[in-house]
């Protein structure tokens, strides 16, 4: 397996990297675009506070782990001054889209908006110590923790009180941004933090019976039979395997990596496609049809936040299951998804693995999954090999 | 083309409408099911407003269109009454979705719920004329044209004012249902609203100098270079031509008829995938990556509404095209959709033209496109036979 970390490492500084410095900045208002077609050119304007958050995270997260290098942390402050001048409204509240200039066009109903802001000022912070970047990161955690009951607030679609279901993105972001967070938030608040979604994930959204986790649940755990409550995500629940194993790996708890692999490991098997190949986007855990028509489609962030988990999880368990699984992925995702022609790599494709957007970024694809899948496999390579 | 009359006509009575007959009536709780397997099983309870008023209007319509068969008349009450009971809150809003007893689950912020609604309760109180049925129907449609302006209420997540765009959706509806209502709102109202909506889609939707309805435009009517803006639906866009042909005949306007098939041949042509067949989904009108990842799927009711609207302009102007494409529409359809194995049609089936989804009934898909467009085109057929 290490004999690709060359080839994970060279694809992140030379040709993924590379791509987001030339054509996402936007030198004249600020921030990045993000809707770039195969050839890096803008095809459309709209900045989505999504993607301006990660790609900020991005650069500070290279700069930190790969090498202080000043337009890496240029690269990052260009889109960190955009979001604070832009981002919020009066409340604090992360919207989800503005247009080039920086006028709010979605108001801020998606709390995963003020999740990769708070990402993205934390590690800026850290490469970038300027204390107004931590104050918005650990006001914009605070706000997120206060809204957690009810993240959408008024423009929450769902009659109260007919059927209480939890979601299962929340916990899983606060696990990994708790992290994150915790050079600004201080270890006891994230200690705490860590319990708390730990139980969630392993006691509440984990299905014991039927070995998956649900993305949604009733509030004590229990399945309900409706789509939302059948609905597996099976590249949600693989990223979050992984996420639980650098847990485990902090707590020192062998136990809650085997758990992390051992459901992953499920996973992948129930959601890899037999006939053509490549992880499902969504399936019905009872069988019956998915809700999503493009539950059959193969996406990119699947298939590298997949070949994380599994390097992560042979690399802390060396589960030889892990291993033969991270060839297989590793095969399908480089195949299908790079693009030879130029760089970064393809984000949709067809059930038989066929380009189906030919986009390099758009409205959810940005300068994330791709270059922190390259590094994180890269670094745990690494591990490997100084193990 | 007048060959297959007996194959529409026989398809609707002998197959589709027994389906829904069978499988759908919630005999205990009220109501109908609409998520039904190929088999008609039901393997989801919930009650989706569009489908139970759509389904109410198709039973009604039947009565009084093909015969006053009492079964269908019954039916059509059992739909009606669940939503008289429960359909509403205090407002006298749609919910979007209830459980299976009737409880809301989605609060009222999708319009379309009281279009269909509406629609149901004005077809019902044709075949059965209790003053009630008519009460609901008129009251739903001045809530509409009340909420026009911004239909999702508090719902809505656009900031105001950055980019003020109107959707094509509604004025498309509305001209179908004022129709639909003339017997209960009076000519003169329809007749009014008639005009304003034919302006608003031939003015303010359709850009003359790309040759296609556009899904959201600015206010004025002019182009908008966003997701949103540069977004094409040709079967909504083809819908809406058949909707204007009968507007056409009433009107006794054959420069309307013409311009309808004009525009539908143009969109049909552009719409249609020269690799496998069908039309596709969604397309940016300039080329770009559409927003949808299902852009490139085939759907059900695209495809009966362009049969619908090509076997009209034949009708009515004999377009030599029209009848060309008609039979190469038809020809895909019954291929691709028609479930040789048990009655009812597939909706959702990939690019290839292979089934996606093995239902027959969902939350999007119920007891209207098929078979309102089996009946239309055996209608319009009848009248080509007689003329």
């Amino acid at each position: 397996m290490t004999e690709h970390l060359e080839l994970y490492k060279k694809e992140l500084l030379e040709r993924v990297v590379p791509f987001w410095m030339q054509h996402s900045k936007d030198d004249e208002m600020g921030g990045y675009f993000s809707c770039l077609n195969q050839y890096g050119e803008v095809y459309d304007q709209d900045k989505f506070l999504w993607l301006q958050g990660r790609q900020v995270w991005l650069f500070s997260m290279l700069a930190d782990k790969v090498e202080p290098r000043q337009e890496w942390i240029d690269m990052a402050v260009h889109g960190a001054e955009f979001l604070q001048k832009y981002g919020r409204d009066a409340e604090g509240n992360w919207y989800f889209s503005l247009n080039r200039e920086g006028k709010p066009l979605v108001q801020p109903y998606n709390i995963f908006s003020d999740c990769f802001a708070a990402m993205g000022f934390g590690a800026l912070y850290k490469v970038k110590p300027k204390e107004e970047y931590a104050e918005i990161a650990r006001n914009t955690f605070n706000n997120i923790l206060a809204r957690r009951v009810n993240t959408k607030g008024k423009y929450n679609k769902m009659y109260p009180g007919t059927r209480k279901l939890k979601n299962f993105a929340l916990p899983m972001i606060l696990c990994n941004l708790s992290l994150e967070l915790e050079h600004i938030l201080g270890k006891k608040i994230v200690d705490d933090l860590i319990d708390e979604v730990l139980h969630e994930i392993l006691n509440v959204f984990y299905d014991p019976d039927l070995g998956f986790i649900l993305e949604n649940v009733y509030e004590d755990g229990s399945f309900c039979d409706s789509f939302e409550g059948r609905l597996l995500n099976p590249g949600h629940a693989i990223e979050a395997m992984w996420f639980i194993m650098d847990l485990g790996v902090r707590r020192n708890d062998p136990k809650l990596v085997e758990k992390a692999t051992e459901i992953s490991l499920k996973t992948l098997k129930h959601g890899w496609d037999q006939k053509h190949g490549g992880i499902f986007y969504f399936l019905d855990v009872l069988g019956n049809p998915p809700q999503q028509l493009e539950w059959d489609q193969k996406l990119w962030w699947v298939h590298l936040e997949t070949l994380v988990c599994l390097a992560k999880a042979y690399q802390l368990t060396g589960n030889e299951e892990a291993k033969v699984w991270f060839e297989k992925v590793h095969e399908y995702t480089w195949k299908h998804f790079r693009d030879e022609e130029y760089p970064e790599w393809f984000g949709y494709l067809n059930r038989q693995g066929e380009v189906l957007l030919p986009l390099k970024g758009g409205k959810w694809k940005g300068c994330f999954h791709i270059p922190r899948g390259l590094f994180q496999v890269w670094d745990t390579l690494s591990k490997m090999n100084s193990n």
